[in-house]
């Protein structure tokens, strides 16, 4: 009996949530679940799930890939012909980074998941407060998918979608990382590049804002700091 | 610019509702979606989609491999060690052959998709009313999901979950794809087969049924007609 099915991407966000999920786990199964879907970091990102696995010794992992993401394109994420912008964190409107819908996606798998090994729970590390603003990340898109998940699987299933961080300050979550033991280190944001973090997209920006704000040095290596972070 | 995104199959419900939404589209472009997901009768399914596609001079077209679907089983449909029963429409559980939660990804490939190409409309052809009663084929989990879609996309964005078949009976649908002058030749329902139809599995027997009431010869071949249709 799996108790959560923990979605991590393998950045500093999914991290932590992980850690709180095997922490409110206490010592059950937790299982890991990874999604590809052509990010320009795919495979920096699959390396940094794999070492977070490892590092807790879980066993049940799920690789997933829904590249037709890609294919649909709508994001600089994706999209190899739409640049990834310098972060600014003052813009009102969704920046292009926003991949269409792609939390549902990440969600649908989870649950589908979930409901086949018997796990009752879902984590996923978004973040509303300190974010880019993207729309899939709202605690009322999660309520809400909840609700359709309980409609969509078989009665009784009852599974919930868990948001510890969705209104966390990214220096908070640094903090709870820490506090928890989680392997920061390991982890990896960057939007762009797959050997040193840029440094300049917004990932970079929120993630080096809030390991200032929390007075840790973030462990992981950059190529240039931007200085408004 | 694009009126709809069509899931579409290959089955007799999606055929029937491809027609119903590019009628509605009144000259209007279509897009057609069809999602692999490692289900027994994959490559018969996408070979009615391209003819069906074909048929209506749909160049739109989008085919999504969802394998994992497969990988996390749970169902007669992608676990080739579970069986496909016999027909038994009686029955008031639901069948080894739902596939878990499987409606929401294909929502979900959908809803991105029309977000990027600016259609306000999905199309799914779901039916409740004479099925074999899977939870993700209920409208209440549409309703469900269309919110969720709501409120994880860009604002505005207000695509609506269209599901012109839901409360039909199978041979109302066989009226309405005679109607409307749907390829029903063209399309593949069989859980099982690929050749022939099986002509007995609850996909079979429902489509069987169907004809039979609405006094509609079904063109596509059986290897045995199942006498309980």
């Amino acid at each position: 009996m799996v108790k959560a099915v923990v979605l991590l991407s393998g950045g500093l966000d999914s991290a932590v949530a992980a850690a709180i999920a095997l922490k409110e786990a206490g010592g059950m199964e937790c299982a890991f679940l990874h999604v590809n879907y052509g990010q320009r970091t795919e495979a920096r990102e699959l390396k940094a799930f794999n070492a977070i696995a490892d590092f807790y010794g879980v066993k049940k992992r799920l690789i997933a890939d829904i590249s037709h993401l890609k294919e649909i394109g709508g994001s600089a994420l994706t999209d190899e012909s739409i640049e990834v912008p310098e972060a600014d964190l003052s813009r009102k409107d969704i920046p292009v980074t926003y991949v269409p819908f792609r939390n549902a996606h990440l969600l649908s798998i989870a649950v589908s998941w979930a409901e086949v090994i018997g796990a009752r729970e879902v984590y996923i590390g978004a973040v509303e407060e300190d974010s880019s603003g993207y729309p899939d990340c709202r605690e009322e898109f999660f309520k809400s998918f909840e609700k359709a998940a309980e409609l969509g699987t078989r009665p009784g299933t009852g599974i919930r979608i868990k948001t510890p961080l969705i209104h966390m300050r990214k220096s908070a979550i640094v903090k709870k990382g820490v506090e928890l033991g989680a392997p920061l280190g390991l982890t990896w944001s960057c939007y762009k590049d797959s050997q040193e973090a840029c440094g300049q997209c917004d990932s970079c920006l929120l993630r080096l804002r809030g390991f200032r704000e929390a007075g840790v040095v973030d462990p992981i290596p950059y190529r240039k700091k931007e200085a408004k972070a």
